[in-house]
């Protein structure tokens, strides 16, 4: 017989899923309504309107796929792209490859314009890419890469995009919350983020918020939306708000209890607060690692606070490392991935992970484990240097 | 500012999502942590294996899709219907007409064999279909039709496919953990349930299987699979099981928990008593409603005991009744669909819902509440109909 299953308590400052808040469980284990019920239909239209305010627009297509950010990635692009159409894709880490491999699978042509991981998109080489190539229906780049702890200048990019009049499709995975975000003073025409970043909700549900113009171009399609889960135009119909909704699909009733109370949490704070707070906590992470002598891999101009890349010490066994401290502390950390693995460590401060008390665990767990393991680090002083940031 | 969202309690006895055990819903509500965890690969496994049980299948791609019953639809045709293909598509309620949806937008051709909502699908017919047609790549329809409350013959359809060398695609959403279903003996080739019926989980997650059959189709596409989310060679590296593990996305961990949990109970039930359970409470449901003098839609024997479609009695108004069983007692049943819209409600004994307690409730719930707005039932007679059958 199989036995029910009790996870372990971790402290999650990895790249996602980011530590839930107890508030937020509570929520989700409430009793199960149906996705019908006029209450729930009152829940659906608060988290539209939550949405709404943390993404900055009025784009009345704002809502949560009910599915993980990957299928809000392709929700933006089956239904954006249709067979030969030439999309830019930039590439400077996973997820911009994900995005290259969406428009191949949905028949566009992609031009890719690569950077190295770990830097920033090159805003000159994007601007190139619409000058050497006419027709261009859309950018799409990842404005905060999760492989990488990069930030890109979505605001540049999406201004190239509108003087080449193309759309702009953007990744938020891992910035919706945790840093400046404005889709509409940016024109962003489409956009999907994730809950399990810095909205510190358990994975599975992809906000996603469309323009007008990008919701034109659906409407005006040639070819059939080859997707009929993701297809906006009936999504719409479910989460269309006002009158009379249209059955499309069960909705992750308990899923979205969780988005709605983290939502309310997120407008407790404030905004703009937390942002402050991810920033503050990065600098006292910061501070507490340079000082053991741990460097970043990402520029401090394009550092993501939410997500730290930093090198591993030298001749330190990596897997070791996060298998000790997942053991002794029930830290997780996350690998690099691709050239980046055994290189890199990811270290995330998202949502509700971005407390004092993480960034304390988590330098005290760093430097016991790799004292214990004769790393090359300096040792007795990280605490004190986060601590001086903290009390800043 | 937007308060915490505290639902009322229902009872759901709608066509899903069905009531929620609280066990289930305390999992949901444990820590989350990494998708990666060790600890959460063996919970992976372990869902896995039992899965597996309740579909009655040794499918190594046995897996819940990260997404509703929707997504698990488009999963199985996505993967195996490339362009051109044709196939045989049943309808007689809205799910098959959803799987002519899929048909079509993946550049398949659908051949239509239709039936009267409310009937069984006509074996004869899909015998001349085949008879008809050359080169029929699969045959797709729905078990459980969840509209109407119809159980159709899967295991003489999926021989006849069998006997044409076609594919079978069969939707299961309202049939597994409900009635008999056995994969790999009646040679069931694709299969999509949800977790919100029987399974008595959250909504939010689609359990598939694909035989090895299935697997070579996939595997021998002419074409790429046209999503990039629902690629089962992608989502299998992802819940492969034995080794590594490559990353695809971010499982849905909180919801896995509950579904886990849900099929740790089915297991300790077992899951031929939770069909015999399930065939129990229906019985007694339907005394208590036959002594009131409310009839069934479908033939006795085609109807499916965990969802009971009945006419509402001469002159009632359906939208009225169904409010005032919402308010006065929480309790909520399904409207009719489509040309059924108005003319029957459907019951739901699905999972956790199909006890005693809710049989009794609902018939007395009913009893009252039409009794109050004057329609031509029965009274003071439903309740001891239905505790005869529980006493037998």
């Amino acid at each position: 017989m199989t036995t029910s299953f009790h996870p372990p308590v971790r402290t999650l400052m990895g790249p996602g899923p980011s530590d839930v808040s107890p508030r937020v469980l509570a929520a989700m284990a409430r009793p199960t309504i149906g996705h019908l019920d006029p209450e729930f239909i009152r829940m659906m239209d608060e988290v539209k309107a939550m949405l709404k305010t943390f993404f900055k627009t009025d784009n009345e297509l704002t809502m949560p796929i009910s599915a993980p950010g990957s299928a809000g990635m392709e929700a933006c692009f089956v239904n954006l792209i249709e067979p030969g159409d030439k999309v830019i894709v930039c590439q400077n880490g996973v997820f911009g490859g994900r995005m290259k491999e969406n428009v191949v699978r949905f028949g566009g042509e992609c031009i890719l314009v690569e950077d190295e991981w770990g830097t920033a998109i090159s805003v000159e080489k994007v601007k190139a890419a619409f000058a050497a190539h006419d027709n261009i229906k859309a950018l799409a780049f990842v404005h905060a890469e999760t492989s990488t702890g990069v930030r890109s200048d979505a605001k540049a990019l999406c201004k190239i995009a509108q003087d080449n009049n193309a759309l702009s499709i953007v990744d938020a995975v891992t910035s919706l919350g945790g840093v400046e975000l404005d889709v509409d003073g940016w024109g962003i025409d489409a956009i999907y983020s994730g809950t399990q970043k810095c909205l510190s909700c358990p994975p599975g549900i992809s906000p996603v918020s469309f323009s007008d113009k990008a919701v034109d171009v659906v409407k005006n399609r040639k070819t059939p939306v080859p997707s009929w889960f993701l297809d906006t135009n009936l999504v719409m119909g479910y989460w269309g708000g006002g009158g009379k909704r249209a059955y499309h699909h069960t909705a992750p009733v308990n899923s979205l209890y969780a988005l709605h109370e983290s939502l309310v949490m997120l407008e407790e704070e404030g905004l703009e607060n937390a942002w402050a707070r991810h920033q503050k906590h990065h600098l006292a992470l910061r501070a507490g690692l340079e000082a053991m002598g741990i460097g970043f891999l990402v520029d401090e101009a394009d550092r993501l606070p939410q997500l730290n890349s930093v090198y591993i010490p030298e001749g330190v066994d990596d897997a070791a490392v996060r298998a000790a401290l997942l053991k002794n502390y029930n830290l997780e950390i996350g690998a690099g991935l691709g050239a980046l693995a055994g290189k890199v460590w990811r270290i995330g401060l998202m949502g509700s992970a971005a407390t004092q008390r993480n960034v304390m665990l988590c330098l005290d767990a760093l430097e016991n484990t790799l004292a214990d393991m004769n790393a090359p680090i300096n040792t007795g002083v990280a605490a004190q240097a986060a601590a001086a940031v903290f009390s800043e």
